[in-house]
C-alpha cells in the first residue's frame, strides 16, 4: 500500500491533517458560492460585484489546490469532493435564486467571516505541530481578510 | 421582481433552462472529481494524469461558467451550489483516498462518458428551441470528447 | 467586372446578403451608439458603464468586421457607409447630451434588443440558405445577448 | 443639471467646443470610410491596401475617442451619432460597390487631405483659446498627414 | 485490440469517418500546396503573396490537426500520411517550378475552390450523423471561404 | 561644483524652474492624497472608486518622475521631500479617517481642480521660456483634466 | 457610522494599529527619500545608482500599499498624507540639493538602517498579537534588509 | 525567364541543390510521418509521447522552410509537393491504423535514424561547395540527433 | 576590512549562518544531481522524468540564490564554490552513468528527503534567532516538499 | 513626376525642409557616435556606458525616422545617406580608436550639446511655418536634454 | 595602454581584424542605403517594400554591431564612423530624391549583391585564422543571401 | 544495457566525448564561480558587476546543458556532480569570503580565459570527428569571449 513517509509525528500530524482537510471544503465551497453569487447577483452594483466575486474564486481556488497538495504532501488524502464539500463545509447554507447586489454583499461578508475564522483557528492549532502549514494557513488568511475588508467597505 | 425578458417562449425556455441546468451541475462536478483525482494519483504515471486532469478542469470550470451565465441571460437563476451538485450531478460516486494511475485513467473514462452522453442528449433536445444554446452544447461535447479519447486512448 | 464566384445558388444568396448587411448596419450602429453613450453618461455608476459600454464596443466592431467580410467572401458588396447606417439601422434614434447612468442602462437594454430580435430572425432565415453564415449569426446573438442579461441585471 | 466647470471662458470655450465636435465627426466616419473602402477593395493590390486601411480605421478610432473625451472634459456633450456623421462630415460621398485597388489609393488621398485640411484650420483656432486642445489637434494631424504620405506615395 | 467505444451509431459513424478522412486528405495537401507556391512564387507581388500563403498555411495545419484528432476521438484511425495524400487529396496537381505571381493567386483559387466544394458537401452531410463534427466542418468552410475571397479579390 | 550648462538664459530659467517645482509638489501629493483616499474610502461605490484613484496615482507618478527629471535637465536640483510637499502643496488639507464614497468623488474633484488650475497657469508662464517644458504641462494637464472630467461625471 | 470587526481583540488591536501605521509612514517616506536621491545624484555612479534607487522606490510603494490595506482590513483607518509623512518618519532629514554619488549610498544606507530598525521591532511586537501582520512585517524587512546589503557593499 | 544569378558555380551548384531538395523531402515527410504517430498512438504513455511528438513536427517543419528557401536562395525551385515527398523520402512505409506506444518510440527511432543518416552525408557532401548551406545542415542535424537521443532513452 | 553591521547579536547570527551556508550547499548540490539525472535517466518514462527534474533545478537554484544573499545580507560570506559543495553537502554520492527512470525516482525522494530533513532542523534552529531566515527556510521546505511528495507519488 | 501636394505654402515648407533635413544628418549621425563609442570605450565604468550608449542609440534612431518620414510627408526628399551624414552632420569630429570611459561620457556632453542647441533653434524657426513640425522637434529636445542631463550628472 | 590579449596569433589576427572592419562597414552603410530607400521610394507597391526594407535595416543594425563587438573581443578597436562608412563602404552610391518602386528593388539586389560578394571572399579567408568569426560570417551570409533571393524574385 | 548507436566510429567517440565531458566541467564551474563572486563582491562597482556576473551565470547554465545532453546523444554518459566539478575543472581555485570589485574582474578574466582557451582546442580537436559538436563549441567560444572582452575592458 501507498505510504508517504510524513515529516511530522503522529499526534501532530493528526492536527495538520484535519486542519489541511478543514480549509479544503472551506475553500471549495468559498469558491462555488462565490460563483453562484456572481450568476445570480442583480441591481445597479451588477457589475462592479459580479468581478469582484472572480476575484474571490481565484483566490478561493489557487488556495484550495495548495492546501489539497499540501495534505498529499504530508501522505494524506485530500477529499475535496462535492459530497463532502456539502455535508462539511463551514459556510452556512446559501439561498437559491436571484441575489439583490446589497444582500450580495452582506452574504460574502458572512461566507469570508465564516471562513476566516476558522482559517485563524488553524494558524493557532498549527503553529507547533507543522510551521510550514502555519505559513500557508497565514498566508490565505491574509488574502481572505483582505477580500473581507473591501465587501464589508462596500457596506460603508 | 426582477425578469430578464426572455426571447423564447415558455415551453422551448424550459427545455433550455433544464438542459443547462444539468449542464452546469455536470461541469461543476466534473471540475471537482477531476480536481480529487489530481489530488489522489499515485503510481508511475503519475505526474502525466496529474498535469492532464488539470486540462480537465480548465475545460470544465470555463465551459461551466458559459453554461451558467447562458441561463441567466434567458432568465433563469442558475444553481450550482455543492448541495445541489451533490445531489443531482450526472457522474456517479467517486472513492474516497489515494487512486493507482491506472484507476485513475478509468475514473476519468466513466465519468467524462456520462457527462458527454448526457451533454448529447441536450444537443438534440435544444436543437429547435435555441439554436444558440444548441451551439455552446455542441462546442462542450467536442471538447468533452477530445478529452474522453485522450483517457481511452491511454488505456489501449 | 469583378464576380466572385458565390457558393450559393441565387435565392439562397439573396436572402443571406440581405441578413448579412442588416447585420452589418445593426453591428455598425450599435458601435456607435455604444461609443455614445460611452462619452454621454453621468452619475454615480459612470465609471462602471463607461468601461462596460467599451466592452460592447469591442463586440460590435469584431462582428461588423466579420459580417462585412462574409458578405464580401459571398461576393455581395458590404454597405456600412454613415449614410446607410443612418438611414437603415434597426436600433431607435439616440437623443443627444447627457445622459443620466440609469438612463444609460435603459438605453442599452433597448438597443440591444432591438438588434438581438433583428439576429435572431437572420438565425432562422439562413438555416438552410447558408449554415455557415448561420453559424456567424449564432456566434453574434450568444454575444449580444450575453451583454443584454448584464445591462437587465443593472436593471434589477 | 449636470454642468463640469469648464477651464475655459465661453468665447474660448465656443471655440474648441466647435473644433472638437468638427474633429470627432471627421475622424468617426474616416473610420467608416476607411472600413468600407477595406471591404470593398479589389485588384493585384488587394492584401497590400486591405491591411493598409486598417491602420488607417485605428488611428481614427484612437482620434476619435480622443476629441469626444476631450470635449466631455470641457464640460461639452460631444455627439458621433450615425446621422450627425452622415450629416456633417467633411468627407465627401463615398460610392457604393467593389473598388478597384488604384481607386481606393485615390479615395483615401482625397478623404484625408479633406479631414487634413479641416485639422489644420482646428490647429489655428484653438491655439491660444486652449493649448491643451490645441497639442491634441497637432498630434492627430501629425498621423494623418503620414497616412496621406502613404497613399499618395503609391500613387507616385 | 484498441476501441473506442463511439458515441455514434454504425451507420452515421461510417458517414462521418470518411467526411473527416477525406477533410483530412485535402487539408494536409492545402498546406503542402500553399507551401509549395509560397517558396516558388516569383514577380512583383511576391513578398505580399508569401506572405498570404502562410496565412493559409496555418489555417490549413491548425484544421488538419482538428479533423485527425476528432476522427481518432470517434474512433476512427486518421491516416494523413504524404502516400494517401498524394493519392486521395481533392486538389489537382500542382506544377513543379517557379510560379509568376498572377499564377500563384489563380493556383490558390482553385485549390481553395476544390477543398472548399468538398467540404460544403461534408457539411451537409453530416449534419444528422454528428453534429459535432458538422460544426466543426463548418468553421473550416468559413476560414477557407475567407481565404479564397481574397485571393479571388486580388483577381479583380 | 556642478553644474549643468542650462539651456536657458537666467530669467528664463527662473520662470521655468519654478513652475516646475510647484508642478512636482502639487503631482507628488496627488500621488499622496489619491492613496490615502484609495486607503479609506468606504460605501457602495468602493471597489470602483478604489481602482479609479490607482489610474490618479499612476499620472500623478509618471508625471512627478518627468518633472523633477526636467528640472535636473535644466540644471535645477527638484526638491519632493515630505516636509516640502506638506509645506507647499497647492492641494488643501485632507481629513483623516474614513471617507464616504460620494464625498471621496468630491474630494477628488477638488484636489483636481487646484492642481489643474496651477498647471494651466504653468502652461501660460512658459510658452515663451521654455517650449520644451511647456509641452509638458500641456500634456499632463490633459491627464489631469481627463481625471477631473470622471470624478465630475460621478457628481452628475 | 463604519465599523469593520475586528478579528483581534481590543489590545492586540492597538498594538498592531501602530505598528502598521508606523510602517506605513515608514514606507511612503523612503519612497520619497529615494525618488529625492534618485534625482539629484551626481558623480560618475550616477547611473548606476540612478537605476538602483528605484528599485528601492519599487519596494516601498508596494509594501505601504500592503500596509496601509493591511490596517484598513482590521478596522483602523491608515494615514499616509504628506503632512504626517513630514511629522512622524523614522527617516532623519534629508538635506536639499545635489547628492555626490558616494553620498547618496551613505544616505541609503542611514535611511534603510533607520526603517529596518523599526520594523525588526514591529516583527518581535505583534508576534503573538497578529500572525499574518507579522508575517507582512517579516517579509518587507526580508527585502529592505536586501536593498540594505547592496548599498552596504557598494561602501566595501 | 526568372534567374537567380547563384554565388555558387555549377558543379557546387548541382551538389548543393540536391542536397537541399533532398533534405526537405525528408522534412517534411517527418513532419507528416510525426503527425501520423501523434494521431494514432495509443497505450499507457500515450500523452506523453503525443506531446513529444509535436516537438519533432515543429522542428521539421522550421527546417523544411528553412532548407527550401536556402534553395531558392541559390536559384534552385524547391519540390515539396506531396507526390514529391510520397515518391522521394528517406523514410520508409509507416503502416497505418493505430500504433501502440512502444512501437511509436522504435517507429521515430527508426525515421529519425534514417533522416539523420542522410543529413550527416549532407554535411559532408556541402562542406567546400557551400559553408552557408552546409552550417544548416549542421544546425538540423543537431535539432535531429537531440530529438533521436530522447527516443532512443525511451527505450533503454 | 568591509564590515556589514548585522542586525543580530553575535550568537544568534552564528546559529543563523550556519543554517544559511549549509542550506546554500545543499541546495547548490541538489541542483548539480538533479541536472546529472535530467541527463542520465533512461527508460519508458525518460520524458517525464526529464521534464520534471527541470522544476527541482529551478527550485533549487532559485533558492540557493536567495540563501546565499541573505548570508551576505547578515555580513556573512556564503561559500558556493565546487569544492565546498562536494566535500560538505548533505546528499549522499550519486553513482555516474545511466540511471533507469525507476531508479531515478528513487534517487530523488532520497535526496529530497536528506536535504529537507536538514531544511526543517534550520526551521527550528533560527525561529528565535532570526525570523527572517527562518521564514525563507519554510518557504523552501514548503517547495521542496511538494517535489518529494510527487516523487512519492510515482513511487505509488 | 511624384509630387505630393504639400500642406504648407513655398516659404513654410523650405523653412521646415531645412530643419527636417537638417535634423535627419545630426540624428543619423548621433546614432552613429553613439555606436562607435558603445564598441570602444573601456575602463571601469565599461559596463554603465556601454548599456547607456544603447539608449541613446534607441533615441537617435527613433527620431531619425520620425524626421525623415515627415520630411516625405511634407513632399520633401530625406537624404539620410552615410556620405551627407559625414558632411553635413553638426557633430564635430570623432577620434578612432579606444576611449578611455571618463572621455567617452565627455564626448556624448559634446556631441549632445551640439545636435541640442541646433535643435531648439529648429523648434524655433518652424514655430509659425509648421506646428507640426514644430511638435516633432520639441520632443526630441526633450528626449535629448535628457540624456545630456545623465552624461554631465556622470561628470558631477 | 589598454590591449586585449588575443586568442590569434598576429598574422591571424590581421587577417580577421580586415575582414570585421570591412563587414561592419558594409553593414553600416547597408542599413543607411535601405533606411534611404525606405523613404524614398514611391509607386504601386510603396508599402509592401517600405516594409521590407526594415527587415534589411534590422538584419544590418543586428549584424553590424555581432561584427563590431567581435572586432573589440580580438583586441581591435571597430571603426563605424560616419566618414569611415562614407571612404571605404563596398556598396556603390546611391542617388538621392525618390525613387521608384522597380528601382528600389533594383538597387537592392545591387547593394545587396555586393555585400553578399565581399561576405563570401571573408568567409573563405577566415576559416583557417578564426573559425569562430568565420561562423559570424557564415550566419551573416544566409540572413543577407535570403534577402537577396526576395528581392530578386520581385523581379521575376 | 542501453546502448545508443553512436553517429559517430570508435574513435572520433573519444576525441569528441573527452571535449564534451571537460567542456561540461568547466562550464559548471564557470557557473559557480561566477555565483561565488555575485555574491561576494563588494566595493563602489558592486552592483554593476553584480548584474555582469549572473549574465555569466545565464551563458554558462545554457551551455553546460546543451553539452550534456549533446554527450548523451552521442551515447556517452555525462558527468557534472560536484565531485567530477571539483576535481577536473579547468578553473583554478577560486578563494573564499569577499572580493573587492576590481579583484572580481580580475578573476573572471583569469576564469574566462582558462575555459575558453581549452574551448578553442576542443573547437580543433572536434573539427574532423564531429562537425555538429564542433559547431557547438564555435558558439560557447563567442559568447564567452564576448564576456571576457568586457571584463577586460573594464580593466581598461
Amino acid at each position: 500500500m501507498y505510504v508517504v513517509k510524513s515529516p511530522l509525528p503522529d499526534a501532530d500530524l493528526k492536527t495538520v491533517a484535519e486542519a489541511l482537510q478543514g480549509a479544503l471544503v472551506d475553500l471549495v465551497d468559498l469558491s462555488l458560492v462565490a460563483k453562484q453569487v456572481h450568476w445570480n447577483v442583480i441591481g445597479p452594483r451588477f457589475r462592479s460585484i459580479h468581478l469582484q466575486l472572480d476575484d474571490v474564486v481565484d483566490t478561493a481556488r489557487l488556495h484550495s489546490d495548495t492546501v489539497a497538495e499540501r495534505a498529499a504532501t504530508l501522505g494524506v488524502s485530500p477529499d475535496g469532493r462535492a459530497v463532502t464539500v456539502a455535508n462539511t463545509s463551514g459556510i452556512g447554507e446559501t439561498a437559491a435564486g436571484w441575489i439583490q447586489d446589497k444582500d450580495a454583499v452582506g452574504m460574502l461578508v458572512t461566507a469570508l467571516g465564516a471562513v476566516i475564522s476558522r482559517m485563524r483557528e488553524r494558524v493557532g492549532s498549527t503553529a507547533d505541530a507543522d510551521p510550514v502549514s502555519q505559513d500557508i494557513f497565514i498566508g490565505i488568511t491574509a488574502d481572505l481578510e483582505k477580500h473581507h475588508w473591501m465587501f464589508q467597505a462596500e457596506n460603508g
